[in-house]
């Protein structure tokens, strides 16, 4: 599900950032001690890194679960958390969060949705995941111009010269892809040989072949530029460099992470992670919590099983600044029979 | 399986006192990370509480799995563990534990076996459950010659006058069966109402009827004997106190949780848990570990879950001492392609 923009702050005990494994297990465990939460990631779909880079890969080391695939692994979580329906917020970036007078948090997406929560969990795994950018100057004058990293339209590249750069999977599908709109396709690529699946490979061999594209090797070292409007890429090669002729170009290196805005939220931060305690797993700012891989301390492991830990035991902490008259946040889940109503309830639905 | 008595001490990395979920998932990750391991536990099957205490009744707080019995978890567990055939040693419990010169322990089981382990993890419970006994100074005496908390050959009680007390379901089908050998079967209780399945209720009750046992409502006062031989019993009433004969007593008041040896080994205890730092669950005895409910911190939660990750992380220290001279345990099991190879033909076996 997600939000419209929206002016009018969301009012939440828990501001969980970040749908994995371990934020949608937290959304669980809140709704088991009577929090409310909301949920917000910047990817378009529950599951985060699990999701994103090995669906399909199997897991042995969730507890009670002897093998399962990362999918499978995220299906179970949101099936989990059903009897609680935690409002996700998909595709929203937390940009910024500020301390109000009276010590709530105020959290505000790129796209203008407002959060007011008591805590902050953060579960972002090792932070966004952002396309690997061009390591050049003038690279950020282009972007959105004449320097892609996706592709949003396809018709935005017909009739155009396009260089796609890349040798995995997206840059040799999205080459092929292109062959039906642009007046021309080149794939530069720093290697002979390509990190994609066999048949894409095939086929683009098939197209180099057919004449239906070029093949440049090298590395991009420059681009030449009228204000916003490219003209030619320079391509250094082992032996010299050439000079490409080009209208648009399509980076496609692949996605790494990058922690993004927590880093300057004015956390404490231990070799690019959150520093937490590890009774509370709160972070150098009363009232914010990580857990999972973003969240370090001595002897840490990045075990999704101590993520699910450490998230449950934030969120006790959490339940305290949330309702500080109340003594004792209850225990079991097991022994609580509104709660097998609920989840009984939700698996009849 | 259960381990005949042996004098010769078995070897291992690690010994886990315990084979509950919290030992069970040790055992699994002991595997995965490289460490041998041997499991000891006082009850004669896998499980531990969970099995003993409320075996159908259904758990919901395990991460990824929405909705389980205590022994469908077991047996989960059980199944994960496989790949790495850890040792079990059933009906042993601990009794002594000595550290030995070169700093390797020494334990030593009730029954005999003895062990060498570089580290010991207990993951105990609530400890062992024993049979709660009669609170009387005559008591002990008589244990195990005229005064019984189980029956462990119903021919002992052929041709005698037998008392039962207690009012749950051990009581009441012991006190059922016994009129078949017995001379004659009287059950005493507090109540006159018994919490036991409705079928045993109704089958007492009848019994009672047809004069094929005697009830008496009151509670035990004293026992009246000569040597170890017993006389007859004082049974105190609401408006007075009636007296017994009788061969032998059957005391059947349920099973209460008793840390046992493990409280007199020199480790530090808060509010009868161990007490453990939270980055290695190490007690304050370098090289014991405790996980699950039997340890203790600050904002310590009562979470099966918790205790996976406490005896992760313990293993992962565990695993220093075993191996001092190596620098790193590996991280993820998902990424072990050997263990891969493992599980799969373990599950196809």
């Amino acid at each position: 599900m997600t939000s419209p923009a929206n002016t009018a702050p969301i009012i939440t005990d828990v501001l969980i950032i970040g749908a994995g494994p371990v934020g949608l297990f937290a959304a669980f465990e809140a709704g088991v001690i009577g929090l409310s939460c909301q949920i917000v990631d910047g990817i378009e779909r529950a599951g985060g890194q699990c999701i994103e880079l090995y669906p399909d890969k199997p897991i042995y080391d969730i507890p009670a679960i002897p093998m399962c695939t990362a999918r499978e692994l995220v299906d179970r979580l949101v099936e989990q958390c059903k009897p609680f329906s935690p409002p996700m917020h998909l595709g929203h970036r937390i940009e910024t969060v500020e301390r109000r007078d009276d010590g709530k948090w105020r959290a505000r997406t790129d796209k203008g949705l407002t959060f007011e929560a008591t805590a902050i969990l953060i579960s972002a795994g090792n932070g966004s995941f952002v396309p690997q950018r061009l390591q050049l100057p003038e690279a950020a004058l282009l972007e959105g111009h004449a320097l892609h990293y996706s592709v949003p339209r396809l018709a935005d590249f017909a009739g155009k010269k396009v260089v796609v750069a890349g040798g995995g999977d997206s840059a040799l599908d999205w080459a092929l892809e292109l062959r039906s709109v642009a007046q021309h396709v080149t794939l530069v690529h720093r290697r002979n040989g390509f990190s994609a699946a066999d048949s894409s490979v095939e086929k683009v061999r098939r197209a180099i072949e057919a004449r239906e594209m070029d093949f440049v090797l090298g590395m991009i070292a420059g681009l030449n530029a009228q204000g916003s409007a490219l003209e030619s890429i320079e391509i250094r090669q082992i032996d010299g460099s050439v000079s490409l002729a080009a209208d648009q170009l399509l980076v496609l290196y692949g996605l790494v992470s990058d922690l993004g805005p927590i880093a300057g939220w004015g956390i404490d931060m231990l070799g690019g992670r959150i520093a937490v305690d590890t009774s509370s797993y709160e972070s150098s700012v009363p009232g914010i919590f990580a857990a999972g891989d973003i969240a370090t301390y001595p002897n840490k492991q990045k075990l999704i099983l101590s993520g699910f830990h450490e998230a449950s035991l934030a969120l006790r902490k959490a339940y305290h600044y949330a309702y500080p008259d109340k003594k004792r946040v209850h225990i079991h889940s097991s022994y609580d029979a509104r709660l097998a109503e609920r989840v009984v309830a939700s698996h009849e639905a």
